[in-house]
C-alpha cells in the first residue's frame, strides 16, 4: 500500500480560459495566464488498496458524490495508465475553499490530485507533466500546478502545459456576492458558447493575441497594462457567454455595481481592475498598498478577502505505509 | 416664404442598429427592426427665409447649440440640393422625449425634420423616400418615418430605407433608471467597436441573419420567438460594444436588475423580454394585458412608462403664410 499527500491552492486567471478545442484531452482554444493564490488549499491524499474493485473518494469527510467520484475515477485512469496498473486507490480531500466563493474549487482539487496521485502511483513527473496531467481533469487546473503567475500554453497535448511567468506584485481581493450554485456549468456553457455564440471564432483569435499583450506587461513589470488588460478580457469574456443562445448571464446586478464601484475607484485614483470567472462573483486586482482600502469599499457588496501569490502545487508527504 | 410642420414618434429598436459600414451615407452594417411609439412625439416646423444667411435652429424655445445647429444644417443641405435652392430656414423643434429617458431624441427629431424640410422645400417625396432622407440626420430615424413594426433595409443609399411590417400586438414598457448624460456618445462608441472589438465582423454578419428570424416571427405573429430575439439581440449588442477598448458598459448595475427582473417575471409565467439602447435605461417587451402588471413590478427600479405601437411621421401643416 503506497500513498502520498499533496496541496494545491486555486487561482484566478487574468487571462480567460474559456472553451476546448478537444473535449477529451482539455486543450483550450486560446492560452491563458493567471495567479496561483495563497489561500483556500485544497489537501488530497491517495492511497493505493490492492483489495478495491473500485475508487472512493471522500471530500471533507463526506463520501463524493457519483460525478465527482467519476471524474476522480476516470483521472485517475490517466493515471493508472502512466503507471501501466490497475490498482485502485482511497481518495481523500478537503478543501477550504467556501462554497460558492467565486472560486473554481476544480483548479485546485485536480491540481492537488495530480501531484498526489502521480506520487502514490510511483511517477516521476517534472512540472510540465504534472500540469499536462492536472489539465486533463480541470482545463485551469494545469495552472495551480505553478506558484504565481502561470501561462497555460495552447497547442497539442504534448504542448498545453502551464509555467511561471514573472510579474507585477500585486493583490486580489475576492468579492463574494452571492453562494448560490451557478444555473448553468462552465462545461455546460463552454459547449453552448461554442455551438451557438456569433462571437466564437474571434473569441479564440482574439484571446490568443491578448495573451501576447499580458505576457509582455508581465515582463515589463507593466501593472497598469496588465490590469486593464484583465478587465477588457474578462468582460469580453462574459460578453461571449452572454451572446449565446440561450444567454447565459453570470454576472448579475450585484456584479456589476462591484465593476460600477471599480470603474469609481479608479477615478479617485486608487488603480484596480475587476475581474470574473464563470459566475456571479467578482475579483479586483490590486497593488499591495491598496488591497485593505479596496476590500473596505467593496465590503458593501458582499464578503471580501484580500490574497496574494500562492506557491506551486507540492507534494507533502509520501511513504508505503500509513 | 414657405412653411410646414411635421410631427414623429420615438421607436426602439427590436434587433437593433449598430455601425455603419459607410459614415457620409449612414449605410448601416446590418438591416434593424423596429417598433414606433405612440408617446413623446417631436413636432419641428421649417420655415423658409429668403433673407437668412445661414439657418436658425431653436428646441423647447431656446436657441439649439453649436452641435444641434450644425446637424440640422448640413441636413438641410441635403435637402436644398434634392430642391436645387440655397434658401436658407428657421427650424423650431418640440419635444416630449423627457431628457435621458432611454429615448433617443434623434430619430423622431430627424424623421419630423426630413418631413417638414421636404415639405416646405416643395419636395414632393414617397414614404420611402422620405425615410432615406431622414436615414442621413440619424440612422435609426429612417424607421420613425414609419407606423408601428418598421424593418430598415441594408444596402446601398437607394436601397437603405424602412418600411412597415406587421408583427405581433404588443407593448413596451420605458423603465427609465438614470437621467445622466452618457459618457460615450453612439456615435464615438459605433466607431470604437467597429475599430477595437474582436466582434466587429461577427457582429454585423450575425445581425444579419437574427433579422430574418425576426421578420418570420413577425410574419407568424409569433410574440414568444420575437420576445427571446429581441433580448437575446440586445443581449450580443452590449456584449459587442463592452468589448471595444477601452471598454464601454451602458448597462450598469440597474439596468442589469431589471434583466434579472424580466428573467424573474418569465419564471412566474409572466412573458416579457428586455432590450436596451445604448444607455442604462431598459425597455421591456410585454404583451397588452401584462404591460400594467410589469410596469408595476418594476417600478422599484425607477420611472416606467408604457408604450404602444405609434403612428408614421406626418405632416401637421403646410402652407405659404405663416
Amino acid at each position: 500500500m503506497t500513498r502520498a499527500t499533496g496541496v494545491a491552492h486555486p487561482n484566478i486567471a487574468l487571462v480567460k480560459y474559456w472553451e476546448k478545442r478537444d473535449e477529451r484531452l482539455i486543450l483550450p482554444v486560446a492560452g491563458s495566464l493567471s495567479l496561483t493564490l495563497d489561500a483556500y488549499p485544497t489537501t488530497t491524499t491517495v492511497e493505493l488498496d490492492e483489495t478495491l474493485d473500485a475508487d472512493t473518494f471522500t471530500l471533507n469527510g463526506a463520501a463524493g458524490d457519483e460525478t465527482q467520484t467519476g471524474r476522480v475515477t476516470r483521472f485517475l485512469d490517466l493515471v493508472r495508465e502512466l503507471a501501466e496498473t490497475d490498482t485502485r486507490a482511497h481518495v481523500s480531500s478537503s478543501s477550504d475553499v467556501p462554497t460558492g466563493a467565486g472560486l473554481a474549487s476544480s483548479a485546485a482539487g485536480f491540481a492537488a490530485l495530480a501531484v498526489s496521485a502521480a506520487a502514490a502511483f510511483g511517477l516521476d513527473l517534472d512540472a510540465p507533466a504534472l500540469s499536462r496531467l492536472a489539465r486533463r481533469g480541470s482545463g485551469s487546473a494545469s495552472r495551480s500546478i505553478v506558484s504565481g503567475y502561470a501561462v497555460w500554453h495552447a497547442g497539442d497535448d504534448e504542448a498545453s502545459f502551464a509555467e511561471g511567468v514573472t510579474g507585477p506584485d500585486t493583490r486580489m481581493v475576492v468579492v463574494t456576492v452571492d453562494r448560490s450554485t451557478k444555473a448553468v456549468s462552465s462545461r455546460e456553457a463552454m459547449k453552448r458558447t461554442a455551438l451557438t455564440s456569433p462571437y466564437h471564432d474571434a473569441w479564440a483569435s482574439s484571446t490568443a493575441e491578448i495573451l501576447e499583450v499580458a505576457l509582455e506587461a508581465c515582463r515589463d513589470d507593466d501593472y497598469t497594462r496588465l490590469g486593464r488588460i484583465t478587465e477588457l478580457h474578462a468582460l469580453r469574456m462574459h460578453a461571449h457567454i452572454q451572446s449565446a443562445d440561450p444567454p447565459i448571464r453570470y454576472l448579475r446586478a450585484a456584479s456589476i455595481a462591484v465593476f460600477d464601484d471599480v470603474e469609481r475607484l479608479r477615478a479617485e485614483g486608487i488603480e484596480c481592475y475587476a475581474t470574473a470567472d464563470a459566475g456571479p462573483n467578482v475579483v479586483v486586482l490590486t497593488l499591495p498598498g491598496d488591497a485593505a482600502a479596496v476590500a473596505e469599499r467593496l465590503a458593501v457588496h458582499g464578503t471580501t478577502t484580500v490574497v496574494g501569490p500562492g506557491p506551486a502545487a507540492s507534494l507533502v508527504s509520501a511513504g508505503a505505509e500509513r
